[in-house]
């Protein structure tokens, strides 16, 4: 099989464009120096511009749950209480890290491919009339389910409660709307390995004025993860320590790659993936497992068909054609498959996608009409292509 | 002036060889998947060797600063006592981290420039005799002083004293020495940038036995820093979180390029570029920082001329010749220069960089004899050659 050619249909890591993998592998310079201050300087605006901000957004050298530990470490106090909206791992996975940080963590979780209901977390937050959930911690997008939350609506819905938005962010931004300010996101945590087409190794986080003051009185234990010092070293054009020059140098060339595109081509992209996948599957008669209304644009959760193994699925998709889908994740484990469509993916490579599928459900002996989901995946791209 | 010719004698980020820059850009893969595990397998395998050790060594996505963290948070509870012993700037960085998360942190200072005295060490060891100190933290190679510690007796000296001796190797390990096993280092921290020749953004810590057992019994908070976590992923080949792909695949190649090399040979080139750097500084009439018996095969700190600013020097340096310098920190910013020749420098670099130091102080306007230090190194140098 030509591995240079793989078809990595997965939630991240995500393809990376070839124009990003080549600025991965310049030379190293200072990181004390004039150079990395412009590199830098060059990044964090287009960030703001990416997170449609006017905060602060801070980079560390981290996986995306780095992020997430920074989002607890610098804002909640051991003592502190958090609402943990959770939809899925990577909500739980939120909820666990502020528990391990000493934060009293109410949960609130909703079925797994499900959005939470806004309105419940708005009548909970209502009836704390002290003040005393300091944060509410929400997944922008469930990647284990493919489910996102309509958190625009969220502050409005929250009235004059004080408490911190705190987004997980990791797998939407680029691919789904986000705006920060407009949405008044107190922070916002995102992922390299994503939307911004970059390989692993950078987790950037958002932080707002009143996030800010939060840190301040913060008492948590931090080092790594401190915020504020990476705040201070940032404004001489520094970090506190030594960054990750390849993903950097990679994102500066995977921000121009996205301001040529433009925020809303790419959500639009991206949208017609999903459409693309979901009526594909639907015409092979696999179920999906989240409803229209909640479909994730960065990825599509398909369930297996009864009584066969998603793995095995996934395996004569990977040996067979070269395609790599995801697995499910804990309950979900050879229960779904999760086919991503995010980042550096075009709608060609869906129809291809859904060509490798329909044969490995055949391979794995589940009778499907070839070319039944192509059909429909060709449908959907043409109308898209005529109502341009 | 060519970028991409750059000296960059700095003690990290080192220059990265072709090779291994071509290594970062290879395309993504599924860290969930076989290819990922087969990585995972040879590069743990291969960083046993460097590292002298049969120990387990966990890899993070994330900057040397980060192994430190994690070498605290795993093994020291709050309120446990750490002996922590400081020649310069990363030394008082592994205490204040110590403190932050918590440790009560008895510190033993040692004048900048200067080795510590593990006889002193010893003594207040031996003193403890209800073995209330848990760990001795110390740096192997203190990078700001360019000043290295004799651990190999510091096990020896202890006794039967049970604390962990967790050691800071971020700028040492494949450049000097440092046995894991034979000198019984219970924890050993090490960052990519440096000898291992590789991009910022990974950090490798191995851990022995007795400190698995102080990890299971210790309270401090933890979850992106969790080796437990990590060490549990690991056997299946994976790791909890996303890894940091170009830097393993870069590590992958460097550690074939150490293994070419071997360490002993390595050791010697290091050794060797140390001894050209100090006799032609001192046939400049400069001061070295350090002396002989405590000085760095890994960089060699530079006192500039008594009323000359050091960091003149370095833009003269940079602007002029195209070499790279480090400054000094805090209270040696101005005072010093560093000379980095860790990674992959070969003598000839030295050279260069000798002469570009004589010419960068001539344009500072202090008089030195062109050509003094250039005729010192290469001494040095035919005379290694010769006796091989």
């Amino acid at each position: 099989m030509f591995r240079e050619k793989q078809f990595l249909q997965l939630p991240g890591p995500t393809p990376v464009p070839p124009r990003v993998l080549r600025a991965l592998s310049e030379p190293m310079i200072n990181h004390r120096g004039p150079e990395f201050r412009e590199l830098l300087e060059e990044v964090t605006a287009g960030l703001q511009w990416a997170f449609q901000t006017q905060n602060e957004v801070i980079i560390f050298p981290a996986a995306g749950t780095g992020g997430m530990e920074a989002a607890i470490v610098n804002f909640i106090s051991p003592g502190e209480k958090v609402l943990a909206v959770s939809i899925g791992v990577f909500g739980n996975r939120f909820a666990e890290i502020a528990g391990r940080f000493g934060a009293v963590v109410e949960k609130m979780e909703f079925p797994w491919g499900e959005a939470a209901n806004l309105d419940q977390v708005a009548e909970r937050l209502a009836a704390d009339r002290s003040g005393e959930i300091k944060a509410v911690l929400i997944t922008h997008n469930e990647t284990s389910t493919g489910v996102f939350n309509p958190i625009q609506d969220l502050r409005r819905k929250m009235g004059h409660h004080p408490a911190l938005i705190i987004v997980d962010a990791v797998s939407s931004l680029g691919a789904i709307e986000l705006k920060t300010d407009e949405w008044e996101l107190d922070v916002v945590v995102v992922g390299a390995q994503k939307a911004f087409m970059l390989p692993p190794g950078l987790s950037m986080v958002s932080v707002s004025s009143r996030a800010w003051a939060a840190a301040q009185k913060c008492t948590n234990s931090r080092y790594y993860w401190d915020l504020g010092s990476a705040r201070k070293y940032q404004e001489k054009g520094q970090t506190p320590y030594t960054p990750a020059l390849p993903q950097l140098t990679g994102l500066r060339e995977s921000l121009r790659m996205m301001k040529e595109e433009g925020l809303p081509r790419a959500h639009a992209r991206h949208a017609l993936m999903r459409d693309m996948t979901r009526r594909a599957m639907r015409a092979l008669g696999l179920e999906l497992l989240a409803a229209d209304a909640a479909a994730s644009a960065s990825l599509t959760a398909v369930k297996a068909p009864e009584g066969v193994d998603a793995n095995r699925i996934r395996r004569a998709a990977r040996e067979n054609y070269n395609v790599i889908l995801a697995g499910g994740q804990q309950k979900l484990d050879g229960v779904i498959f999760r086919v991503g469509h995010l980042g550096w993916v075009q709608p060609l490579d869906i129809v291809a996608t859904v060509a490798a599928i329909e044969m490995a459900l055949l391979d794995c002996g589940v009778s499907v009409p070839l070319g039944a989901g192509v059909k429909e995946a060709q449908e959907v791209l043409r109308q898209a292509l005529s109502g341009r």
